[in-house]
């Protein structure tokens, strides 16, 4: 059975709702961040060299990164379910998307680096800008083409990206209220039974 | 025919990297940075909105993202060459060190932004700090007991991951030379045909 070491606020709820999607078994064990800097609890961190969340434990094998977690995930227990597959034709949205988070959360730590700056209107932050507001152009136009990030069918991509989008904005993150196609993304992510069941258990209460 | 648009100094001698590997056509298209700022140009920008380096034209499809070409690249032009299947013991550590490269530029570029800063000491270089720390021990581990990333067969989670070792160094990030394993692991890949060619065309000269 796989466990699922669920740090409060943080990425892993996107694990609860894989395997939420996939009607799949799972133990989920919850870890509070310390009062003191917020940061991972010191039995959280002996988990994994890098110990970044999410984590999972499958027998033998403890892994970290969303990324590769969801698609090991998918193949492992779920069929291939969620994962485009590289002889369908949005193989290429799929790749592209499945980044979106990383993308994101790059110029969302650079951002919360530079707010401790007193050098506003930087170089660093002129680059960020132009990056963050690419990227999340780039997302508002594409679902305005497509339903899901991988053309009509919800894949992996939506798993890795919805965070951003949803939970980045709660911790200062850019909000996507100006982006209407993002918006009716999220209501359709919204009403997704496996959704509402994952967030009910691991969305991260602040 | 492939056209890699190789921007100077950036991510995408990994993609002339990839297709020297495969011994596969392209043409390559190179670009200057501003010399104001050392941002992409104009042109380079317009060619996709995120517009993040490396970017490839394939025909009608226009793809951003390292992550995504390497394997869009070797599924529809190298018969899943380089690509560890999901069927493959190493499959884990296959999808996991794809991310190395965003994890480690993740912790890069907020460090950049750091150096603007008057609060050396602060909360958010201690999590950077112990994150970038933890991404470097783990894969000098990792290569102690294995040839390359994703076990004893060269793929695309190396030329993935090896930017971050090699050429981050050259602007301020952390150099690998207390690392003996990834020094290793540097030598192996430094003597490979494909890898001599490809930087000879495509390294960052500065």
């Amino acid at each position: 059975m796989i466990t699922i070491h669920h740090l409060g606020v943080s990425q892993s709820d996107r694990i609860v709702w894989l395997m939420e999607e996939l009607s799949l078994p799972y133990n989920i064990k919850f870890y509070q961040r310390k009062v003191e800097d917020n940061t991972a609890p010191d039995e959280y961190l002996a988990l994994h060299p890098a110990a970044t969340s999410p984590i999972i434990e499958d027998g033998e094998l403890t892994l970290c990164e969303s990324n590769a977690i969801v698609e090991y995930l998918c193949h492992k227990y779920g069929n291939g379910r969620l994962v485009i597959p590289h002889t369908d034709e949005n193989y290429a949205d799929y790749l592209y998307w499945m980044q979106f988070n990383s993308n994101t959360l790059t110029v969302f730590m650079a951002e919360l680096a530079l707010k401790e700056s007193a050098t506003l209107n930087s170089a660093v932050q002129k680059i960020l800008l132009r990056r963050r507001e690419g990227y999340y152009q780039h997302i508002n136009n594409h679902l305005s083409k497509n339903q899901y990030l991988a053309g009509n069918s919800f894949s992996c991509a939506d798993i890795m990206s919805v965070f951003a989008l949803t939970t980045l904005p709660l911790f200062g993150g850019r909000t996507v209220d100006d982006l209407p196609h993002v918006k009716r993304y999220l209501a359709d992510i919204g009403v997704r039974p496996a959704y509402i069941k994952a967030m009910k258990i691991a969305w991260p209460n602040i």
